[in-house]
């Protein structure tokens, strides 16, 4: 079944909806455009886009009506008459209170209804052809890894090793990244989310890398930390809970599990000894974003389906001294997990 | 006068403003974060963010009361009862219809009032520090520009020559590319947006490199086109049409023309041989986005003020041929203007 074929079956209370946001967009049409409008209906689907990617549209997608969008509110009236639309569902966690005005002043006889939550609650559930491109970008992802891992040596910034990482894997074949990657190093370490800088790997650094491509639109993401020359005896611990932890929700994984439960397994290992020193939650869900839902935390009670794709990355953060943090990117299946994250997971001293 | 006492005087019929979109959340803070709050009153001003960056938001932030976010509505609350406040602006081409329900479910004693207008006015008209940037940012990318000539070859792919002006520029003191690079040659080089792609690079084709630096948040963006190996009769035709446009254009723009004037000058040049191949409008205005209001087209009749940095970027694009397209980014004052790109401009033949 196609998404666009999915999502008509969930058009019960709207005749029709409205798709703007660009993950959405690409979503039901698996085109990459800067703009366009798709216009999804019980029976129908229609894709509106302007004249610089009409041609490829055209040429490309199947099964939506591409249209050259020249002046929407007299276009999308048409179609509205056309298919006798009297509810229309819109992207309520997208479409911003100016757009909102302009489109209830465009068609004053529509009645609007909030559509966001079923949409994204379709795209958890990843088809065949989500997962390979997600396997695609794990895999040049984890090449990223190899590659970077030999070229790191004393001296170089943080900067050097995160820029050396990207170029890597849009050199081998990545459309994109997946977000901006993190390198941090030594004390930076501690910062769950820092951005690489000007400081200098020294030996005995804790060196923490999470990065990602993107192929098709999707994303993949990773987390390796590495030492450089040699480690203390509290670094080698807080490496090993960590991986313990790690492995103990791997372990466990599987469909049906709540996004809580998992969290604290992570959590009651790492607390053990280092409580308070894991400040985020255990996972979250990847597709087309880099963040999607439902997530491994201590809020989400939601449970995991069959056919999500899921991070799973406990980390500990001494704050002044070093963090670590271990993260595959899984595909969640009845029984267990399909890891689509191959690189090492053993403390590595460079 | 710093950006918030700038605003603070357009607060007449609103006591306090939120904001909470990054470009606006960094005007304001001068501060790069992937999240937070800043709250504006007439007198004060609040910045409310995360425990990932409280710390230096206090170290770095010197005009706003930085609070560590924990609870929004309460801590909002506390605030909007202390100042008295009864009317916010908020940010209506930034606000989705879904955060505005909880804006006003949260505070349902307050009126909400659209002010993205306003902000966006005041941001059009750029500081020192803010010029000082984008001259920083575009000293870069005429380097990047410098570079890149020296590295094309035949035989390279489109692809490759975007990566190692990307990877140039950020290894050269960019903080971030301004946005993604357009590298198309030969017949691609006809589609104004075209994407890098693998065709290899040939001789007798032109190559249009449109791509810029960030500093500190603030874009760089310019355009060159390059011939490799050899032009044709037809080519250089066109190429000295469009350098024609381009300084006809940079001759008259001062402070008081319109868009409208201004993008007729270089469409009259052009359209004289070549109607209907300049699908796009002259320039836009450019800052902490890449493409900010006003814009240089053929319907924007907004004046243009001292201190706006505009983009002039006249293009001819002749369909399975070539295109040509020459940008450079100015800053413009009361008698003219004070370009600050320095790449050269005559036809150049790799």
């Amino acid at each position: 079944m196609t998404n666009i074929e999915k999502i008509q079956k969930k058009l019960i209370d709207v005749d029709a909806l409205i798709i703007s946001s660009p993950y959405n967009r690409r979503y039901f049409t698996d085109f990459k455009s800067s703009a366009g409008i798709a216009f999804i209906t019980k029976e129908r689907s229609y894709f509106l886009v302007d004249f610089r990617y009409i041609e490829k549209a055209k040429a490309t997608i199947k099964d939506s009506q591409c249209i050259m969008l020249t002046k929407r509110k007299e276009q999308l009236s048409e179609i509205i008459e056309k298919e006798n639309v009297k509810k229309i569902g819109f992207e309520d966690d997208f479409v911003t209170v100016a757009e909102m005005n302009r489109l209830k002043n465009d068609f004053p006889e529509i009645e609007f209804v909030p559509f966001s939550a079923p949409i994204l609650e379709l795209r958890t559930i990843k088809s065949e052809i989500e997962l390979d491109r997600m396997k695609r970008a794990q895999e040049i992802t984890d090449k990223g890894f190899e590659h970077i891992i030999k070229f790191i040596k004393p001296g170089m910034t943080e900067k050097e090793i995160a820029l050396e990482l990207e170029f890597f894997m849009l050199k081998n074949g990545a459309d994109a990244l997946a977000f901006d990657s993190v390198v941090v190093s030594g004390k930076n370490s501690s910062l769950p989310h820092g951005v690489p800088g000007n400081k200098k790997i020294e030996n005995g650094d804790f060196i923490t890398m999470d990065f990602g491509a993107a192929i098709e639109g999707y994303c993949s993401d990773m987390t390796r930390t590495v030492a450089v020359g040699y480690v203390t005896e509290e670094m080698k611990e807080v490496y090993n809970i960590v991986l313990k932890a790690q492995l103990a929700c791997l372990e466990k994984i599987k469909a049906g599990v709540t996004g809580i439960e998992m969290d604290k397994i992570a959590r009651d290992i790492i607390y053990e000894n280092y409580e308070g020193c894991f400040g985020h939650g255990l996972g979250h869900s990847v597709g087309l974003e880099i963040h999607e839902m439902p997530a491994f935390n201590t809020v989400c009670d939601k449970v995991i389906e069959e056919g999500t794709i899921m991070t799973v990355e406990p980390g500990i953060y001494i704050e002044n001294k070093f963090g670590v943090r271990i993260e595959d990117m899984v595909y969640i299946t009845k029984d267990g997990l399909i890891n689509l994250t191959s690189s090492p997971k053993e403390l590595i001293i460079l």
